[in-house]
């Protein structure tokens, strides 16, 4: 779908999402909170249009949308009757900025692979897999100090390192190939390196710490043997906002 | 302050946002839940700023913000050892979004009036106070029929009609001595009438809602006999942010 790109990736992300913040509102809705998965719904496909088309740059889109979705959800819950409204709307927008104002951002940088040539959705894609296999299979034979067990019990400080390393040689390899384009040179390696290596694990964590919260193991089970979606998605979560934001800045 | 606009309006405004989404929080940490301030604080002067330069037209400034912020927060709960760092973040990001978002539109509308000589802050200030003042009178005397006991168990269906009146009366009377601002007509009249007198009445019952939730009567005790400062600017959290919309889009 990377590969495609356009239509079909648009396609691909809004499905992948749509999916993901209905796992979020789920796995949330045990703590006796009934999050509102049509708003969240709705502000995943308005967010779509918005890194689609890059249209946060016209207008007011963007905060009159941030407004519109705020006034709903509270006027929705004036009449809705159910306990504990505050905590409904919160987990509700959380769900929002969660999954689609993170996630979304891969449309954007996708589309920046069409304008300059360059394949980073490629790299994104497959560095945090190198990580996520080289952090377990290392962390596997070598890990025996764990990094937060608190969080996340399994994970070593062995396997950590072996996945930033991981991800590390991607990029190296991309950029001495010349697939990741010619425009990004050895400090970009290095910072994209650690979006995908620190940060991305970092996302990791921080859906190991919801699921804690809420005493689940897998997000879902949409793919069986993976978890949920949002397990499969959990690094990039992190990971795609921080290259959109460093490409955004510096390019 | 509205008059003296400026600076002087952005620093009153801000410190009233400062406090308002300090008591968001405080009221909202009664449910074992510990909401950032120093986040929501950092966000809202952010939000300052964007109101205030029109700087969400500029680059991608308000994305990336989000962005950051989403990071921030769930990066730091990640390392804070406090229970329901799901919730927390939630609330958070929910008074961020409650407070600042819906109230920060002030400062953009105030500037509309310096640059097309209008007084339509003035207007919103004085139709939301003549409403609340008519609603309390009207109901207090003739109101019999509560309009919804279960969120505010005061309000009567005829002090809520009365209230729209009043918010009626104030900008007729201000497009027919021509103060509102000449690039304003009836139907302009009709629909602030809608804002101040239907959704501002709503942002009341909105605020209720969630004192009600967490069972306080007043949202704080910074104004002596007038509750808190979330109390007096409950109905200019839904007002404020409709004007400013409707002002974007057809002016």
């Amino acid at each position: 779908m990377i590969w495609l790109g356009g239509l079909w990736f648009t396609i691909f992300t809004s499905v992948v999402m749509l999916l993901a913040i209905r796992e979020f509102y789920q796995i949330n809705s045990t703590q006796d909170s009934s999050p509102m998965l049509w708003l969240g719904w709705i502000a995943t496909l308005g967010i779509v249009m918005m890194y689609d088309n890059s249209i946060a740059l016209v207008d007011n889109y963007l905060i009159i949308s941030i407004i519109g979705v705020v006034l709903v959800g509270m006027a929705v819950e004036l009449f809705r009757v159910k306990p504990n409204p505050t905590r409904n709307i919160s987990i509700t927008f959380f769900g929002i900025f969660y999954v689609p104002i993170l996630l979304g951002t891969l449309l954007s940088l996708r589309q920046m692979d069409t304008d300059y040539n360059s394949h980073l959705t490629f790299g994104l894609f497959i560095s945090i897999w190198v990580c996520d296999s080289a952090a377990y299979l290392a962390g596997r034979k070598w890990g025996k100090k764990k990094i937060c067990e608190r969080i996340s019990p399994k994970k070593t400080v062995v396997g950590c390192v072996a996945g930033f390393i991981g991800a590390g040689v991607v990029f190296s390899v991309m950029i001495a190939t010349k697939v990741l384009g010619t425009q990004f040179g050895w400090i970009d390696v290095a910072m994209f390196t650690v979006i995908s290596g620190v940060f991305g694990q970092m996302g990791d964590f921080a859906e190991s710490l919801i699921k804690r919260d809420v005493s689940v193991k897998d997000s879902g089970s949409f793919l069986p043997g993976h978890g949920g979606v949002l397990d499969r998605f959990d690094s990039l979560l992190f990971a795609s906002p921080l290259t959109f934001v460093y490409v955004q800045l510096f390019f």
